[in-house]
């Protein structure tokens, strides 16, 4: 036994009164799980629990003996007893190995009830640990296979856990003399962001993605094959946000022999896995085959530890995570690293977005300590100024509009994840208050399914989401105005039907996707608009509408035609995910307690450069921008 | 076989003539080696060999097949008839594992012969290949020994250069994509100097010193272990200079396992065996115990392949190396590597003089080609300023003159190689030509060892020392003023006799040694006075008589007394081996071509700060000043 599980046994002993037998004390990954056979009482001693973990500063998890708990239908109906039934509990199923019953409901907060009284009431009538979930109000494939998968996994996620736990709590072996840090991918670029933290003791991959844009292996993915990196020294990886460019590469270091933790926040777990599947389904269909399968992208997920914002945990003998949120899409973090008791305290924003959205809160300037920073330049460049959030809202508006006014269809290209329920927010709004027609909005392609995801995560939303739907009742993604298009027959359907409409799908830039389609069939009609609402690269179709072309040359099942672009383009700025460069220096500005030194990274170089130099001639701040491959010396 | 060696043994061929049988062509370490039965046609047909050579980037050496040797005895009776006795051969010895005849003499070039007509004849007529040596005309047990362990090695270490040649000569599996060098010591302080670079096919480390004034293995070793640098994948170890700050930690490297070559120039291999022996002989008396012993230093001897200035040599399959001249210290070099085909060239300066000395002749500044350096900014401040040469050699002849003439001892604490023998040279000068009176000037300590060295590679020395000794036939070094001390008792007559003299004595800053004997007996009268012509740090002895303290407390066996120092105390500045700031600014301006980016290392944080952004500022060239655990992109 550890020397720590030793004395958190005594100390917890010592504490609770003297009936509580306890059956085992132990590690599963970060946290200290304590089996008992009296859990009602410990549960009755909450503060002492509570107190415990501020004195150890460690999660604490209590779960019963397995002799002590009630048989599953005799439990399911005592469940039933004591949750109210507005609670509309749509699942309940038990976890063996972890001897917890898994709640799933469409109002979590009824299973639990106030300050937790009425789980606590079920672990006392049952023995049974409740897990509560949320059933999406929109239902998700993607969480339900999720959700299936972890509890299949049970028992080796238990085993995991528990060497997982061991590691983390290994002796740190050498004083914390320094931090140093890789540039593994996303330096002085956009795509592929890999940071390689270490310290004496630890060695920690922030972010891990892929440059979807690449033309071969050594611009697609980061450098992995550098000496220094090596996966069975990795203690962790942590990711920041769901987006390819970030998570696209975890599942390589699975397939490669990687055996430890991902760190995310849920929705960013659950988001990940969606957009890792349909890259492997994408690379599969453009005959493009990535270095690694299914099964690694399975294995990701169930060595995925979830975190909410401001969890603080041990990751490693000398660090500590706590993730912040950055504010770009649900589940997006800021990754703060408290390292070797705080000798050193390390940000990386991942990407951020500086500003009140729709759909979330700003991000987080505020930090117990900051010594260093890494923080992202995407609109770095002293141009890259772009309107408001409501200004942009209003322009988006006056164009549907006059386009719905005229007869006419609105086609919004649009990502998957952010923008799209970004948008769809909007337009609810409008609709609802009349301003704009009361006509559908099509969602087509994997928007959906991510809108669903949105849904399982009300917390991760802005604070007036959270009021919407958790005090007012109305959830504006369930709203009827929205229609799901799933398959070509309601797709032509649409697309013939004389009544306008608002279409949103993917992709983004018309590099694929239906939104490539809708195009071909809206873009000869004058009554007709594009709006794009994100980012056109160079290069793709979305850009050449974007410029003006005229005539544009499509192929349909291998035949090319020439399209006459007679519809309205119009660009909206201001939806974007990040930070313009005024948000960039105004969270630099406002950012407490200042860095001695941040590096710049996810931006062009120029961009880079540009944002590096003025934060330094701003605020003093010695400034950096490493390439790829450079170690940057953190302390 | 290799391709590259069919290919050369194909050229070879079809190009000499048919009666010429090749007995073996093979790889040892970076050289070509050809054994034939008819050694004498070959050394006929040089133009050829010389040919090929230049065809094949490889040097090319010929060696006779065992078959065609003379036996000993006769080969000796030969060589004595074909070499002139003016020739001065001290000894003659055989190499059965090369079949190389080792011929030391005084006059190696009579050896020779005009266009190495006399070696050639000694091919023809022995067929042993002659392996001429400098016998110096100082007797050096250093160098006896070091020609005495490479003799018995040879076995071995034919062994190991057939398996480094295989090394060397693999295939570049990895485009050349980049070049990346991390600091591993002497970035941003003076001291245990370590760079290790990496491209995507080689590792290579420059220099692996030790910061003797380290307090514990944190700060007097450099950064060995980062995850990076891995023993087993390292090509080769350059070696810049002999001085222990860039040598010291070699013999580490081979206890631990390195089975790799060093690169440097026969100077610098013969002082740095010399200095790590003498490293490890005080850390043993003063029970400090390094983690290697005299094995490894032996080890590293034995690995080591010395290069001339000038002669490139592929040390890996995408570097090509090149020593030149950096005037810091005899056998001192800039490393220029020549990577992936000329795709990048970079160069280290290591420790350098940009200015003609007595006994050097200023570092190089014109490359084929550069794009990237490191360079050294030990006197980078811009406060850096120190005298010229010649304004330093009257400062010195002035105070001595005048002591000598009031009848007093001159002590002179210096480092044992480089300031001494500079020292040297400049009174053996004045005392000469009259302008010092004619007193002896004793040499104690490692000096005496360390200027025999100096005198066995004339070819090191600056054209002016070569002049002397080779057309005048006039050593300085082995002038009759130089009287050696050895033992207590000459010191004891020495310091008792009513003569005025000079005395050269370590350690140049009174930390230890007889210097600090001298400086006792001498310091209470008047008449005598100590010139410093070195750096005194902080906390040294020297340092304190350099501040004017009246009475300084010194032990002697265990009793402290105290000294009143009474003798005159002078500093003479200008003397040293690195260039100042002017002279730093200027070696960048005249640098041709000029590099993209230029790392400063090798000084204390604000000098190489305010030296790299001087370089900037002036020059426009990128600059940097990683810290150490830093890695830079080059290219």
């Amino acid at each position: 036994m550890s020397n720590m599980i030793k004395e958190i046994t005594e100390k917890i002993t010592e504490r609770l009164p003297e009936k509580v037998k306890l059956a085992k004390v132990e590690f599963e990954g970060p946290e200290v799980v304590i089996y008992t056979k009296n859990p009602e009482i410990i549960k009755d001693n909450g503060n002492i629990i509570r107190e415990l973990a501020k004195d150890t500063r460690k999660r604490i998890i209590i779960r019963s003996d397995k002799s002590v708990l009630t048989p599953p239908t005799e439990t399911i109906e005592k469940i039933e007893e004591i949750v109210p039934s507005d609670a509309e509990i749509t699942d309940i199923s038990f976890d063996d190995v972890t001897c917890e019953v898994i709640i799933e409901s469409k109002k979590p907060g009824l299973v639990i009830g106030k300050y937790g009284t009425t789980s606590r009431e079920i672990v006392k009538q049952t023995g049974w640990a409740p897990k509560i979930l949320r059933t999406p109000p929109i239902n998700s494939e993607t969480i339900r296979k999720i959700r299936l998968s972890l509890r299949k996994n049970s028992k080796e996620r238990k085993k995991f856990l528990q060497k997982l736990g061991k590691r983390i709590h290994r002796e740190a072996l050498f004083d914390n003399d320094w931090v140093r840090l890789t540039s593994l991918g996303g330096f002085r670029e956009v795509g592929r962001s890999c940071l390689f933290l270490q310290t004496p003791n630890s060695k920690v991959l922030l972010d891990c993605g892929v440059n979807v844009a690449g033309v071969d292996d050594k611009t697609a993915f980061p450098f992995l094959n550098v000496p220094e990196f090596n996966l069975n020294d990795l203690d962790a990886v942590i990711l920041t946000h769901a987006h390819l460019d970030h998570s696209g590469f975890i599942p390589y270091l699975y397939h490669y022999g990687y055996e430890g933790p991902v760190y995310c926040t849920t929705p960013t777990r659950d988001v990940t896995t969606l957009l890792q599947q349909d890259h492997l389904d994408i690379s599969h269909r453009e005959d493009k085959p990535l270095p690694f399968n299914i099964k690694d992208v399975k294995e990701a997920l169930n060595k995925t530890i979830t975190l909410d914002y401001g969890e603080v945990t041990d990751i490693s003998p000398d660090i500590r995570l706590t993730l912040h949120n950055a504010g770009h899409i649900v589940g997006s973090a800021m990754a703060h690293l408290h390292i070797g008791d705080g000798k050193h305290n390390f940000v990386y924003t991942g990407d951020f977005k500086n500003e009140k959205s729709r759909l979330l809160e700003p991000s987080v300037s505020r930090f117990p300590r900051i010594e260093s920073m890494v923080m992202e330049s995407t609109y770095g460049g002293h141009e890259d100024v772009t309107p408001t959030r409501n200004t942009a809202e209003k322009e988006l508006i006056k164009s549907i509009y006059s386009t719905l006014n005229g007869g006419g269809k609105v086609l919004i290209p649009v990502f998957a994840v952010g923008r799209a329920q970004e948008i769809m927010i909007v337009l609810e709004e409008y609709i609802n208050h009349g301003i704009l027609k009361d006509v559908p909005v099509y969602i087509d392609g994997m928007i959906w399914e991510a809108t669903a995801i949105h849904t399982a995560h009300p917390e991760f939303l802005s604070k007036d989401l959270r009021d919407q739907i958790f005090h007012i009742g109305k959830n504006p993604f369930t709203s009827e105005v929205f229609k799901k298009v799933t398959n070509n027959e309601q797709r032509q359907r649409l697309i013939d039907s004389k009544e306008p409409c608002i279409i949103l799908s993917t992709s983004g830039m018309l590099t694929g996707g239906n939104s490539v389609e809708y195009f071909k069939n809206l873009c000869e009609d004058s009554n007709n608009s594009i709006i794009f609402v994100g980012y056109q690269s160079e290069g793709s179709l979305g850009r050449r509408i974007q410029k003006g072309f005229d005539e544009i040359p499509l192929e349909t099942n291998g035949v090319t035609e020439l399209y006459n672009v007679n519809l309205k383009v119009v660009t909206v700025d201001g939806f974007g995910g990040h930070s313009d460069r005024k948000q960039l220096m105004e969270y630099v500005r406002k950012l407490s307690p200042k860095p001695d030194k941040i590096l710049v990274c996810h931006g062009d170089a120029y961009k880079a450069l540009d944002l590096a130099s003025s934060i330094y001639r701003s605020y003093k701040i010695e400034t950096k921008t490493p390439m790829n491959l450079e170690t940057t010396r953190l302390q």
